[in-house]
């Protein structure tokens, strides 16, 4: 017998007033004689006998209410069943043998307060300085001013290659007014409905990621009004746009600093400094740590009634989220020291200036310990969709070592990642192929056109919400930095179309399909080079199967509460043969296959 | 190709002065082009590359200096190993094809207060009403008084049964001074070199888990006394004696909550009242439940100078430490809120007495949390060996419904659990098959004694410190409540003699052979009824096979960097052909077989 059960954290809520929280696992009707749910409200088991209801299309449904846990921001909790000859558990990585680490349990965060518009988004990310000029008076001139003190800057034609040597201070001279023009071919043409902004406040170099003043947007990128107009058009279009904050280091030239090496003592305390030196991020000397032991920091960057955080969620910009630049290293002294307790407080002054906004924080490799509910909202999901997505499709890791892994790895790799965090943290996870800070996706590829179909198909198709790294849609190349930032090329001649059509209907897709932005995620099968997948509303179902091998035929088990309706193929040019409960795939080579129903 | 690499925490220690630990790795020579070993030390990834040493036996030495994590009780690691075509990770759970989640880091605990001497004792547990009547003078007469105020207690014959209806007021007249008279038995004849007690303080019940008072040896266990007089003669024969600490709560005879129910203010601020009605534990009104939001609770148990804990640990008494009874739901209010913060300080104040002090918490259930190096020794392992053991050898879960687990399945299970903690807890793990609190394991395997004899082998080769539950040695029965608590038989005649010389051999061959108290943990195979591991240290090696099932041949490859020496058998009867790394055994039914090197 093959135990079939289903939940997701849709199959619960919380009575606020009783305390306690409702709770739905669907079972394959005759197999459970018992049902219990396990929660540990003050450390110790608790034990709650599931009530079985109603058969529907030979599934049972057996609920309870369990206590929560009141002095903690979430519940966590396991499934038991009990067979006649076994008992199963069931937590958030699926069916266990035996009852899992507390890894395992499912999370139910109870603060209330997170973005609910964020995962129904497409996003795309806009590096300012090379998407788009608007405004070519706004743009350096040579000789304009020397980067840090110490060297020109460089300017470069639009159409030149960035260069390694001179790529923190060299300018094409993109600006937010070019963003602003593009608005109509982000929103009505691609589908997009959100912006990430790289930094745009005042600062020396291309990047921005070294702070000058945190109140003014560059003036080459059109300064406040140009934001202002962005954020504006942005919102009239229902587009919501989120910025970056740089607050754990500040650039040297940032007259904080300034005033701290000429010996002022009150600013000399903003940093951690040790006689003449300092410390500074990763040992970078221009970019001086802030030290957030001192209260005068967490007030000017987070807590003060002017501060940076709340300053620009304001009128007249209100963003609508930040995205927080190397937050898990902010702390006090040289380290991380208590971050959560920053984090926390990060938080609760993001909310309360908006319970809306979006808290996404960049985190490189595991962020589980910040997305339990109590911090941030999502993190840049390298860790639970780049890393494996690139290691599945490109046979690359993060340091761009080879690695090999089996369709059957890069399903358990996901949904590891996957079971850590509550529900709603992995409907929002902030997914990306590649970023400013890595390879372009296609060149990791070696520009292998039908990989990069899966991949995209993939990126609008997983949990999380999806973000395009600009001009991913009609297929920029670029190796590592700076080269992933040359400037999107205008000309629509040099465009790859096809690909640029695949993309507009997958995101056509994920805006379309409930399922993908809101459903439950459920492994079907995987093989060597295959994986399919399933996402689950109480309404509607999509199966999504992925082959980067070649063409390969594949069966599957449908193990998913029925709707009562048949699969329709959306995307892709896969077959489903339907017998029973049994699946047949045949998978193309290279191919992404979507159905639903 | 098979990589093959070794690490343990042994492979390990802290340059204080440098601020940096020194690992090594050892890998197969030949197999790695480079090898680095990834920390974050202030929550940013750093890579260590490794230098190359010295190649012994076809095995080369990796080592590195890493960053420690200053402001943070322990280092996390991983090594990274990189071939030709393939990148792969090495962490606390072995090799993994891609970056493993924080779970399986290893985890380098800088505290150094654990109880060195720990891992090398076996320990035997007595609950002493039940153990031996040393003095009759003392025991509990009928009528003496009313448990509770309530009901007579009930007194019985040690031979007699105990009865479910009475089991919490019955007595048989077990003494301390009984358990001191049997020193030589469990120090000399069985190797018994460390005493766990069930609670000795005055109190109503036989169990003794609702304490009256906290300063007094129960009279009928023969007062302050007798524990002076056994712990002395213990410690003459070099045994040390742990203590059963019941801090969560008081019995509701306690002076404190007799006081409280009269009204008295001060004592009701120990409880958490509400109206008429208190917390207590498990809603049990016979335990209400210590408020430690009160600072006079935490002042009185642990704390202040004549705490309780703080107490047993002086002169004359010196006890070696404590074992904490539901220790996980200690906290303030009616949960176990800010349970973290008060284990620290109870570590703390333990810590200050004797630093060689043991910390064992009782958790039913996962403690990993507790066991990180800044809370608890170790742990009542019911979650890592109990549960585990008890799936595999009884087929019964821990609420002794069905359950069915592989070979692979064990080694996965005990894998996991072992893999979250640091190496030196995992040494210090308390390692038992069963307790009070459960049916005696012999009765779980419905009187199998082939099975019963592989699990007294594994408890004492298995990583961990090794616990009998009285009476286990000669065959004692009994399933659940009072029945695990029957009264140890004296009359030698009615003794399982087989299963007490196989304790026995076993016993020894943990004390004999160094590797079974201090080595690391290596999986080496497993099958459907098999598990096949080995204990390793720098000048030893043992490989342990547990068969469940029918007789069997079973294949493994010889993963470990050689000793140069031979395998010799040591205990049991499998049988083990060596063709160079290639390694086949033959396991007969129901058996565990030594080898060491």
């Amino acid at each position: 017998m093959v135990l079939m059960a289903f939940h997701d954290a849709i199959d619960g809520y919380i009575h606020a007033q009783k305390e306690t929280l409702w709770v739905r696992l669907r079972v394959r009707a005759d197999q459970a004689l018992r049902v219990m749910v396990r929660t540990e409200p003050d450390n110790e088991e608790v034990l709650t006998s599931m009530t079985p209801g109603q058969t529907e299309h030979g599934w049972q449904e057996w609920t309870a209410e369990i206590p929560t846990v009141g002095h903690h921001h979430q519940t966590r909790y396991l499934f038991k069943l009990i067979t006649p000859d076994n008992s199963w558990w069931y937590g958030s990585a699926g069916l266990e043998a035996y009852m899992p680490t507390d890894t395992h349990m499912f999370r139910y965060a109870h603060d209330r307060q997170w973005p609910v518009w964020s995962a129904s988004q497409v996003f795309y990310q806009i590096f300012p300085e090379r998407f788009a000029n608007g405004d070519s008076a706004l743009s350096p001139v040579a000789g304009e001013y020397r980067y840090l003190d110490r060297v020109d800057i460089a300017v470069r034609d639009w159409d030149d290659a960035p260069v390694k040597a001179t790529g923190g201070f060299e300018f094409f001279g993109g600006d937010l007014i070019g963003v602003k023009d593009r608005l109509s071919y982000l929103n009505d043409q691609l589908g997009i409905t959100a912006l990430y902004l790289n930094p745009v406040f005042t600062s020396q170099s291309s990047h921005k990621y070294d702070t000058v003043d945190y109140y003014n947007v560059d003036p080459h990128f059109g300064g406040n009004p140009a934001l202002i107009e962005l954020i504006e058009a942005s919102h009239e279009r229902g587009m919501k746009v989120v910025l970056d904050a740089v607050i754990n280091h500040t650039s040297v030239m940032h007259p904080w600093f300034q005033a701290a090496l000429h010996g002022d003592p009150d600013n000399r305390d903003r940093y951690v400094f040790d006689g003449q030196d300092y410390a500074s991020w990763k040992g970078h000397k221009s970019l001086p740590t802030l030290d957030y032991a001192n209260p005068q920091v967490v007030n000017d960057m987070i807590t003060g009634d002017d501060s940076v955080i709340r300053h620009w969620m304001r009128p007249p910009y209100q963003i609508d989220g930040w995205r927080m630049d190397v937050i898990h290293m902010l702390g006090e002294g040289t380290g991380a020291q208590n971050n959560a307790a920053y984090l926390k407080l990060l938080r609760n002054v993001i909310k309360e200036e908006n319970s809306q906004a979006m808290l996404l924080g960049e985190h490189f490799f595991e962020a589980s310990s910040w997305l339990q509910g109590d911090q941030e909202d999502c993190a840049m999901n390298y860790f639970g969709f780049a890393h494996p997505v690139r290691a599945f499709l490109a046979g690359l890791d993060i340091a761009m070592d080879p690695i090999r892994i089996s369709g059957e790895q890069f399903a358990a790799w996901l949904r590891a990642a996957r079971a850590r965090i509550p529900f709603t943290n992995q409907l929002l996870q902030f997914n990306q192929l590649d970023s400013h800070d890595t390879p372009r996706f296609y060149s990791m590829l070696q520009d292998d056109r039908d990989l990069m179909k899966v991949a995209i198909g993939f990126l609008m198709s997983y949990i999380g919400t999806p973000c395009l790294y600009y001009g991913t849609e009609i297929g920029m190349k670029g190796v590592d930095d700076p080269d992933c930032r040359r400037c999107f090329p205008w000309n629509r001649e040099t465009w790859d179309e096809s690909l640029l059509t695949h993309t507009q209907r997958w995101i056509a897709l994920r805006k379309r399909l409930n399922s993908l932005s809101s459903g439950a995620i459920v492994d079907i099968t995987s093989a060597a080079d295959c994986l399919v997948f399933a996402r689950v509303t109480e309404t509607e179902q999509t199966l999504i199967a992925l082959n980067r091998g070649t063409a390969i035929s594949l069966d599957g088990t449908d193990c998913l509460p029925p709707t009562g309706k048949a699969w329709q193929c959306e995307e892709g040019n896969g077959t489903l043969d339907v017998a029973g409960d049994s699946w047949r795939f045949a998978l193309p080579a290279k191919s992404i296959t979507l159905w639903s129903r």
